[in-house]
């Protein structure tokens, strides 16, 4: 048997695997054994890129053999039953105190069962949520590991020479326990959801009211990437609005079939909200937007429905890019900070410690939703850790005060023009609920009394009280049956 | 061992049981066993009500014994892990042929599970969602039974004599196989939450436009129940704002503390909608503003941020009156589109053959989203029975279409006015989006294939296309990775 000469291992070699085995490879230190099924995959990758120094192995107990301990591996395969087919097989060859990372799309309850499981073997279990694609596995990814705090100390070291760099820190850090890690990717992937459906209700509100081509809009985005917008998603639609049809010679985006797929973190990041009984009105509306661009059967005969009678005009172009820009900032903002609200609440629930801080940093380098904006995060959190609302901090309070009579403007233009603005009005509508002094919802508790005996407390006294609506209606004291 | 005399049997004696049962007993040719954990509260039940005849049993041995084959029982127990208990204990001195009801708000998943563990004995389950609560359960309350066909054939006459009558027709119908009942009973809910949460922002709309007191919008709302508002949750609206409170003498409504609570079906609704790829944002929303309401921790450091800085002022009384009246009526459409898209969705998901008009008739009476509305949804179904979008039938068609200016004139003032109005908004985005021409869910693509190399379809050819952004940005065909 050789001696173990590599310190880290990757299983699964699809171009996720091979990328970050090839990162990996890059950094000073770090030798890399190499596992995949199919031995096609391994060959081949050796062969490619002999100076990455891959040690080949093909069998799990050669590829146990091959690390020093603690042994680490990362898993790169599809997310699911795969996932587990690779656990089962380390866990046969690892030993108590090694470390098996997770580096897929995995559903957090999944880490959860995962992690505990394996931890009964005494090996660690680590999910960690890698953001950034193909190209930033290659080159630095977003990474977020949960898992034990032993693992950390062997994996830390390895995971931050990957990771991208956002002024001068790497964009690492250890989440939490169990599946802390995998919980934050999912919402960072739900945010970016809300991110991308803004920019899109941007567009096409800009299109639509001053008649602009995509080029032109190409330039408004441009633009606003060097203000306070500065983001990778403003500024890749730059780009894609820029693109040109090779065969048809009209605008790219105008050949693109507008109907948005989805692979799922969206629905998962609403659906845990709604457990959790948080309102993530802004990541729900993006999600239904692409379910709804996706039916195109209901979409032909929706297209009866009549619009308004007036043709859509503005009078002044530029102050109305203007308003939609800060309806856009705005807008992030609340998706932002309810995407936060999430992270905090899932947090107390899973007793996980997490830094929103720190979660904001790691953002600002190597994944979809990297910005500027996500230092304003960090500084929020830096002066009041336990910010119950992330958008009532200092900065965004001003930042969404200085906006909000451009943003009702937008929603107003959108509803009179009949253009679908979701994610724009619903983020108002929750702006402006949040706040509110006294809410409707008294009303909602007076019918549920009134129909199913739910019961409601009182502004002026302590206590739960029922209406005997079907008797006297007089009030008498009630077990609390909300 | 006396003679079985019971041809039906309920287990669990809580309120909502109890109801039952005494309704049961209350119908000609029904002799109800009755068994309870406890008993005290059997002993209780048949002392309070011996005209219903019942005949009391202490094992379940016993109940099993009283009750003609085959066997039928209905649980009403509160839903989760005591469902199982009983279930358990049922199928021990039941026998193949028998049937087991599920009588409690179970999730559907739960139901199609037990319906499967309960098969494979020979003995048949159904899930049924119970609306009306308890007085419904006591007077006749909506049915939604799942189950073998087998099943119904004893159960439906027994369900028939207990059920809500509308014109005539009993309020229960044989949903479909498995979970069906149960599915259908949730999304009830859900439609009942985003019903409910549609009256309280027209209520908060008038009072916070016109400074109405709730007596005289009570007023407004007994005088939309002469319309085609016409429903019980717009008929208790009226009298839960009319109550005065004996302690302060002021509106009740005002007295209730502003935080709506939330027994988790809206909930459930939603996620099940994502997971089916359903947009169904009036709940979504609905749900979220409950949520939103019972923070008070997080409205409290809200309250900091800015509103508009107008005044909120109505010109015209009774003009905004209607057209709050016509907003209403239009998101009420869009909601039971969507809820009913769930349920077609579902049906297709699960292999449910589910009759959509059968659904809207039994809604008609017995559950709290009760009105006379219903009917044009069953005069849709019965038209077109796979109508994609109910809203696009003509009746709605025509109604929405009279109601839309008035609709975006609502939506208009209350991001004017700042007050929240995310069911109403979001309906009409919903709306907007479903009937749009184009929608810019083709950028959203753009970005995916640019960040992700997710693939688009073109407008002008079939095939999935990816454009090589990192490299000479020429397009090639792609295998399909949506």
């Amino acid at each position: 048997m050789p001696p173990a000469a590599a310190n880290i291992g990757v299983v699964g070699l699809a171009v996720m695997g091979s990328n970050l085995a090839r990162n990996l490879a890059s950094r000073e230190g770090n030798t890399v054994a190499i596992f995949n099924r199919s031995r096609a995959k391994t060959d081949e990758l050796v062969t490619a890129h002999p100076e990455a120094g891959f040690l080949p192995t093909f069998s799990y107990q050669e590829f146990a053999d091959s690390l020093q301990k603690p042994r680490t591996a990362i898993i790169m395969v599809k997310a699911g039953a795969g996932t587990d087919a690779v656990i089962d097989e380390l866990v046969k060859v690892f030993e108590p105190g090694d470390i098996i990372v997770d580096g897929g799309n995995a559903y957090f309850p999944d880490t959860i069962r995962r992690e505990k499981t394996v931890r009964a073997t005494g090996i660690n279990f680590v999910g960690a949520g890698i953001s950034g694609g193909e190209e930033g596995a290659l080159t630095g990814p977003s990474i977020m590991p949960g898992g034990s705090d032993e693992s950390w100390v062997t994996l830390g070291p390895i995971l931050r020479s990957i990771a991208a760099i956002a002024e001068g820190e790497p964009c690492v850090t250890h989440v939490g326990h169990d599946g802390a890690g995998h919980f934050v990717k999912m919402v960072h992937n739900g945010i970016e959801y809300a991110d991308m459906q803004l920019i899109a209700e941007a567009y096409d509100l800009i299109r639509r009211g001053t008649g602009k081509t995509p080029a032109e809009i190409a330039e408004i985005f441009a633009e606003w990437n060097r203000g306070e917008l500065e983001s990778y998603l403003i500024e890749i639609t730059a780009e894609v609005l820029r693109q040109v049809d090779a065969a048809t010679g009209a605008p790219l985006v105008d050949v693109i079939l507008d109907q948005a797929g989805a692979k799922g973190t969206g629905a998962w990041t609403v659906q845990t909200a709604l457990a959790l009984g948080v309102p993530v009105s802004g990541i729900a509306e993006a999600t239904f937007a692409r379910s709804l661009s996706s039916h195109p059967e209901q979409r032909a005969v929706a297209a009866i429905l009549p619009g308004p009678d007036e043709e859509f005009t503005v009078s002044d172009e530029a102050a109305f890019i203007e308003d939609v820009r800060l309806a856009l900032y705005a807008s992030k903002i609340v998706a932002y900070s309810q995407g936060f609200d999430e992270i905090r609440t899932g947090a107390a629930e899973y007793g996980w410690n997490i830094d929103l801080g720190a979660i904001s940093k790691i953002w600002r380098g190597g994944c979809i939703i990297r910005a500027q904006f996500l230092n304003r995060i960090a500084d929020a959190y830096a002066e009041t850790p336990d910010l119950p609302v992330l958008m009532t901090a200092p900065y965004f309070a001003e930042a969404i005060g200085r906006a909000q009579s451009a943003w009702r403007r937008v929603v107003v233009a959108a509803a009179q023009a009949g253009i679908p603005a979701p994610a724009f009005s619903s983020s108002l509508s929750y702006y402006d609920g949040i706040r509110a002094d006294r809410l409707p919802a008294a009303l909602v508790q007076g019918q549920r009394d009134f129909f199913g005996a739910h019961t409601y407390k009182r502004i002026d006294k302590p206590g739960t009280f029922h209406t005997q609506w079907s008797g006297d209606r007089t009030e008498i004291e009630a077990e609390d049956t909300h």
